[in-house]
């Protein structure tokens, strides 16, 4: 575990400047910041990229394949829609971690259920911007 | 039948490099190749694009009004989830033959439902690159 | 109410070129004069913005707030399946009005959900071009 | 646009004095002479009508024919269950606009569906007592 | 078999005015004047009544009990969504017959299903006001 | 009217030696004759055919055209299931009209539907025997 | 607790004469003579109301604020499908009681939801008359 | 009715200790000593048995044939979950009347059915600890 | 590839004489004779079978392994309803292309799926009888 | 029990030589011998049938009553969609065993589902041949 | 085959003594004995445990592995209902046959789908006690 | 954060020994040898408990107020089905995370919805026996 991508999806750009009580006041870049931090204690290098737009998403895993050892993925409001990001995942290959700042089970019935997941490492939800930090100590630790 | 238009969604230009079980080893570009030369022997000029991006596949099509006589679309993950396709087939009312590399009926339930077929003049799956140019045929032969 | 942000999903750039059975043949540019004809008389000065890419349309909201003081938004067909600008618009916290030129009711029934409407101040329906000016009035007076 | 019935279904009679969170404190009688006013100022005249009887609801719209030139109809809770206003909205022929104080969308899932409002001209929802207001400035306007 | 109700439901009173392509042009006077003359033949005598309140037509069942031997019933919108008019029926004990002057099964999927006609000896639909004729005469029959 | 089929489904070579707390005693003869025998009253002739094969039911009706007037059909518990027999009734263009001896609402919930009913004239359900001769009755009568 | 109204729905009148073994013998008659000595003797007093008519129990409940201090509220089959008694009874205030006399849940599936208990203070069934004694009992002691 | 067993089901050991803004402050000890008084006025005895083991609530009711003439049942969150108890009550014969403190309408949509109930004698649910006298009421009169 | 099988399912024996708007007017003679003229360049011969009975369909499957290289198959109704068909081509090993004339997808909602798509090698709709043709270019390319 | 019918469905003329992981290599023929010399043993004798026609299976059925004692049945893919079969069976009072080779439980979900099993004695699956022989134990013992 | 396990699950300790006309007077004891003793003629020894607890059963396979050749298992309600038994049955890799006195199929819809019988060898149902005698037979044949 | 439960469920005390392609070889044991050495480090103390009994984990967690700062729960096969241990943790106000094993999502779909996660503080899942450790850590960090 050499290099890992830290992906942000829709929405996550405002972070810790809107709806505080579901997802803190920590900003992405914070929460960058976190991840750079506990990664470099592992001797592991960060990259980040936040979009709002599925499809460059997909297309930042489909270039990760080979520069990448692993990902960190917040799908955000994607999670639950889109057939082209669980595609992109599976086809990628590059060991993924699903990550969720709220616990999506406590919320719209909805946001409990995720096309992404299921191609993914694992799922980590609920615990703020300390998942994505979690996710790095998933990641790097294998199963 | 003069000019005709190859438009390929999500992940497919990662073609012939990821899951070659499912969608072979032929790339984007030899696909693109083999319907310009079947093209050419009927006298049609193709051109080809790619995204990854809903909306831009949407333009896309948008704009193909007038400058193109026949669609081949593969919209991969989007035929399952996006009405915004739908409408712009709809709206353009450039006669679009829906194409799938896989048999979309052996894998996934979700994958069975197509939201864009409907408004295409027909759909072919489950012939690989060569769905390509049947698809070509279709357009160029009417019904 | 200072200034609003007039909001158009895809397809429809292409207004009053196409279906007009549905929509009619007033242009996207005749929309956005009447709605700033109206506003003007009120002293509300209107920006418009037109995508066919959801992510687009997110940015766009994700930015309105401290800028306008009222959205008015066509998500066309992303209205029935985008959960991201739901997040957007509940996030902004800028009130909006959701508006259709046709009567979503009288088309097929996965029209009649509306994933953005529960988060927008209210949703004016099936009158064509002038349900923006009254989605105008509606955001102009309050409740 | 001569003449139109302004009509309101079950529990409205006590508008203004319950639940004034979701409907306001404007009672029945104030809408309709906001209306009134409204219409007056147009060169229209305004009846309105109440019951909580569906039957009554679908008598007065039966009898609308010839006599009215378009309907303002707040349903209230039969919205979602009578197929008999159907039947009369569709069979009467006379233009008519469904109102809704509150936001539906907002609301219970049950009540984003509406088994009336596609044989309507529109439906406005969210705005309170202007939304009465706006339905007939939408009748007067035609689309 | 001497006596029997004709009962007729919610926009029935309308018949023969609207929406002729669906119910034919004769008015409700007319089917009763029809199903008179042919009961008359049978030394049957006939009764009718209409109303757009289902409490009202579940009135009426309830008193036909000892009155009459037999009821026509064209429950029409409250077909599909009257447990009320179910229970009238099944407590009544008087055979009754369901009729529908449409064929139900070619129009929208909601009026396939009847919460009536399982508690009624049987259902004839399809037939234009014929159909009450036909009704008379199963009556008259028994089975 | 010239010239009807009398053409019945599965398990009704059996009628009248089972269940007859269902089907009542009558056997398939028997109702052939009844039909007969009121047919003959009209002028009509009347020919009959059972079968307990799908695929020889929609033979049957396709070769109806052209043939007969009309066709009695009670596609017993194929009604349910046989979209082969939809498609053949909306092919064929003869006037049908579905009988069943019982009532179909009052037993099992998958026997409320019918796949085959909305491309007949009508349907009759409930009457016995005698709501063959009904059919008829309807068939000669039009609507 | 001073004075309580006892409100009845569709076919409740016919009480006692029809379908004993589910309704037992005893009329609405019966059962109001049986809760008024009931509250006589906590020194409540009684009135009560039966309508088939939905809206005119929606208009009872309505006047009921201010008026009584609590309703025994037995909605018949309209607990099943009116959204507008449950609007009426979370809009009047007033404590409410739901009752029915046979147990519900030993009955169709359909009878298994309550779309009005939701807004009560609770629910009784299964205990024929005597669950109004129950229900009385109930609102005078508070939870 | 000379004996009655109240049973009680998951987490009700804990009853008044937590979510009181549900349940209130009332321990499962006094709501048996409650029941307790209310049965001893009617020469009733009562044991009490509590249990957060599904398997155990089914052997108490095994057990309860021959010994106690009635159940005082709160299942709790088996209500919705559990077969084997439905099964147990049925074999049982003995009357059983479910209880439950809160009103489980106004809970989660998964709590409005209930696998027990219609196989109990009644239901009685929202009344807190007094609906279990009002069930020890329902028992001793019988219905 | 040496020799194919064209396998037609219900109500293709009428073709070219009914529905022309759906189905065009050529007859099913007329593609057999299509295909095997296009088979004939490719040196393949063909036989070809109609059936309205799913079981002769099925049979006809059964008997193809050893016999043929391929089958082409237009299950027509049976495609949504046949779950022996399925387990005949599953069974056979035969390579099979699925057609249909009309496309599926801009029909009623239950032609959108197929139970026999999924064990074939792919499917081609919308294309009339072109469609077969481009089927026996399918089958002589393999993928 | 003196004489004894062994039905089977499509495809089962093909057992042994196809898909031996799910149904092995024991052909039908093996299996009548199997079941013979079982009931040899009993001195039972049996006949054997075998039609991939749903309608041929409905007609063995409807002629068993009164010649045979027993009903071995394996409907095979009729199991899940066949009404007509499930008629045949209740029609006919011959005590019959639904019996399939492999456990249809460990198989798609839809095959989860019988038609037929629930107007059967019983149901025994996933014991390959050997559980014809328990279906013969099975009808001589009785229950 | 040396040594099998007879596992019964809820409310079947009590068989025999309730509900005969379900499932027959014999007991369990009874049961438990006919198996053995048929288990004796093959020289297999047999054990038998019940429990009304999931989680004992559970547990119960949990220590079958390595002792145990194969288990009859009834696991009742717990049929429907639990992941858990399905896990266990999955996990102990000990050939097991499920075993139903009655016939699901007969009885309520979700008695129909079996949680665990996917995970057994097969299933039997219908055939009272003698339904563990053949689960036996089918253990000791194996497939 | 002084003292944590690890509290797991069903099966789980085979850990290690079966299905090792989805759990891993290392035993329950090993994993609380693994989260108490982690937890030491921290200066937290761990108790464990495993039960197959969905009750006994109820109980566990009852108990667990006011002795633990936080559980580490994985419910097994009641996560998909146990109202019961929702309620139980809703009850006990102590901070609890979710793990499982596998990643859930990537198994059958009744295994992706969670009746236990939306009450706990988050979930974790797909990271085999690493997951308790970081729950370990997700509790001690707060969020």
């Amino acid at each position: 575990m050499k290099k890992i991508l830290v992906l942000n999806g829709p929405n996550l750009a405002l972070l810790g400047t809107r709806e505080p009580e579901i997802y803190g006041r920590t900003t992405l870049a914070d929460i960058v910041a976190l991840v750079t931090a506990a990664a470099q204690e592992k001797g592991i290098s960060v990259d980040a990229f936040q979009s709002d737009v599925e499809g460059e998403l997909v297309a930042a895993i489909g270039c990760a394949r080979g520069v990448y050892d692993g990902i960190i993925l917040n799908p955000a409001a994607y999670t639950h829609t889109s057939v082209a990001l669980h595609d992109a995942i599976k086809a990628s290959g590059v060991p993924t971690v699903e990550v969720h700042l709220s616990n999506v089970y406590a919320r719209e019935g909805y946001r409990h259920e995720s096309l992404t997941a299921g191609v993914c490492a694992g799922q980590i939800c609920g615990f703020g911007p300390a998942g994505y930090v979690l996710a790095l100590e998933a990641l790097s630790r294998g199963r």
